[in-house]
């Protein structure tokens, strides 16, 4: 894609009220736009970005047997009152609003109810279970202070997962593969090595639930980290010396972390299914309620982490795969032949199937330079008067600052690492 | 895929109080669940149908240069205060709701003020525009009544795409390029016989605006078509003779038609340029408004329509390329031989790109043949005893009855027409 074409203009100054380093960069970059505190729209690199982060989560969702639905923003009362979750004293980041007759409407901020309520008319057998339904849908929390950028969203894309099970047993063997499996996510997005398996606590159902926690000073939460043993609790049951042991751990390992929760993974047992009566009959032709699990991860926070922990002082720094394009391409001299050659270096990447951001624009190279480094594609390649007559071409890798030489040929046919 | 993993089930009955032909077959077949009136959510079949739409209209939309964002549902009044859309007064079908602090926001039923506002950080010269920005976003809003299934939603995807230009010129040749990108859509999804260029009113900015009408008596519109010109006028417009004369066609050659609106293309002028105050500085460094177009589809509207105008009365009758499979395989006897011999055939189509739906549920054939009828796939091959037996198998074409012969061969290589 040529930046002339690209919409978005990257800036100096971030807007004066956003204080998180996230949206900041985001901003600063052409990524996202601030419609209000909690509330970003996304521009042209910005639905980049959520596509392949999309794609990463929807390939090991998949690979887990997940099945993709859609469910609504606008919620029935009726179904959250059978749990107990419609009073705003019991929940107090419900978005609400109102129907023409005046009747109460709720906008999800989650749907463990309207999923277990629709399953309802396609779950009669055991013969139906166990079965896994996932979607990329947008919740809508009403957060009292909304000062985190995109890490905690007023409205935000999230992935959630839901699972139907026969049995206890069967639910817990499913939830150790959904595990494994957002293990593979925070690998393939750049944060796995800072990304930690949390205990935290399991509500009325389950001793424990498990959190995805990742180090990084801009977060919100607290865990304590054994950092041999990869696995972390989190401060509430930190409080309790019986949870750590319960844990598998001990205090004396236990090392103080700031971290973001970027997902969690919930044992629900039979709670919602008894709440908005789903069942199923069983071998014996007996009624029996489900057990269910939920899975969340919130794609705006996912990124907003990956920029808090992978971004330096010039900019931001896309880890390969969820890099809105592969390679920034820069012309040093906005000369004729310079353009030619480097139409061509783009023509020859797009045909190698490289997607490309093409600096097309008619301002100096100072200030294209700046935007690479903002911008924070993994590879640029540079082409210039001397490149030309030389027949090799910088590329530049952002994270490392390491040049290299490539001639033409290598560079159209890809033959770099990137 | 396998439907016993499909999670929906079909059904005999759609819920008593659903009225619409278009959500009754879908909820029967297990595209969508109604959550209440106007408001459904995607089961798997019905992601599937969605995703192939919203891929035809990315391709067609992206062939006249739109680049993709996506804004949010989440509004501040101020920007449609600045228009003077935000009073209930003015604009009748707000959802409406509010911040922790009392503060109000409204749950977006367009994004022109939006877009707009968003633009003053990414445009200032002359050499910024044309710019044409597009978007799948959920829309809100509050139908006093809703009645016709996914034809008129409370909450509903849509594909908006809006244009920026700096002459009136510019922007009234980019709005004949879209009608005909639309035109391509509506050819793509199989309505484009039945869909036809409608007159509108265009407004205070300008004298038309045009909306894309297809023919069906669950329509709640009204055209007047000269069926040899293949344009039309609507109801509004044709109650004044000037008109009918402007728009080029003749009273005695127009015929009443019951229609529904399918998409519809506006040329805005400066109106909302003026009222968010986007400007641009022209090439002589002069201060100017851009002027603005903004294009519509639906996409339930059209998942609704084409189900309304394409459906006989065994079920959905889906065109090639939007039914959620290729290909439906049906085995009739339950036997390990059959099953052996069908999962070979559905390796083999899966292995040649087609995709299938298996139906290895253990029910009669003609439960079997029902569903394949109600849910409306293009083709259906059936394995028997006898098909094994003779190396034969039987491909049925769902809209016209037909039956072929094929060898296994011909099956698993997908040599037939799909």
């Amino acid at each position: 894609m040529k930046m002339s074409k690209l919409v978005s203009k990257t800036r100096k100054e971030a807007p004066k009220d956003e204080t998180s380093r996230n949206a900041q960069l985001l901003i600063r970059a052409g990524f996202i736009h601030k419609e209000m505190a909690g509330v970003y729209s996304l521009l042209p690199l910005g639905v980049k970005v959520f596509d392949k982060i999309k794609k990463i989560i929807k390939e090991e969702i998949e690979a887990v047997d997940g099945v993709e639905i859609s469910m609504t923003a606008l919620q029935n009362p009726e179904i959250w009152k059978a749990s107990d979750r419609w009073d705003d004293e019991k929940v107090d980041n419900w978005f609400k609003t109102k129907l023409k007759n005046d009747a109460d409407l709720g906008l999800g901020f989650t749907h463990e109810e309207s999923i277990t309520n629709m399953l309802k008319d396609h779950v009669n057998s055991y013969k139906d279970l166990p079965l896994y339904v996932y979607q990329f849908q947008t919740k809508f929390r009403n957060e009292l202070r909304s000062k985190s950028g995109i890490l905690r969203g007023r409205e935000f894309l999230m992935k959630d997962l839901y699972s139907f099970c026969k049995t206890e047993e069967e639910q817990l063997k499913y939830y150790d593969l959904v595990a494994d499996a957002y293990r593979k996510i925070f690998q393939r997005v750049g944060l796995g090595e800072k990304t930690h398996y949390t205990f935290a606590s399991g509500g009325s159902f389950s001793k424990f639930s498990h959190e995805f926690q990742t180090e990084t000073e801009a977060g919100e939460d607290t865990i304590y980290l054994d950092t041999k043993k990869k696995i972390a609790i989190n401060k509430e049951l930190f409080e309790d010396e019986e949870n750590i042991k319960a844990a598998g751990l001990e205090k004396k390992d236990l090392v103080e972390k700031r971290t973001v929760e970027v997902g969690n993974i919930f044992n629900l047992g039979q709670k919602y299914a008894e709440a908005e009566g789903l069942k199923f009959k069983d071998v014996e032709g007996k009624e029996q309620f489900p057990f269910m699990g939920s899975y969340g991860i919130g794609v705006g926070r996912l990124i907003g982490t990956i920029v808090e922990v992978l971004s330096d002082e010039k900019g931001i720094v896309w880890p390969k795969e969820i890099s809105p394009f592969d390679v920034h391409l820069v012309i040093l001299q906005n000369d004729e032949s310079v353009i030619e050659e480097a139409q061509k270096i783009y023509e020859g990447l797009k045909a190698n199937g490289i997607e490309v951001l093409f600096d097309d624009r008619d301002i100096s190279a100072g200030e294209k330079f700046k935007d690479v480094d903002l911008i924070g594609i993994p590879k640029s390649v540079v082409v210039s008067k001397r490149s030309i007559e030389e027949g090799n071409f910088e590329v530049k890798d952002r994270k490392t600052g390491e040049m290299t030489q490539k001639p033409f040929f290598d560079i159209v046919e890809g033959d770099f690492t990137i």
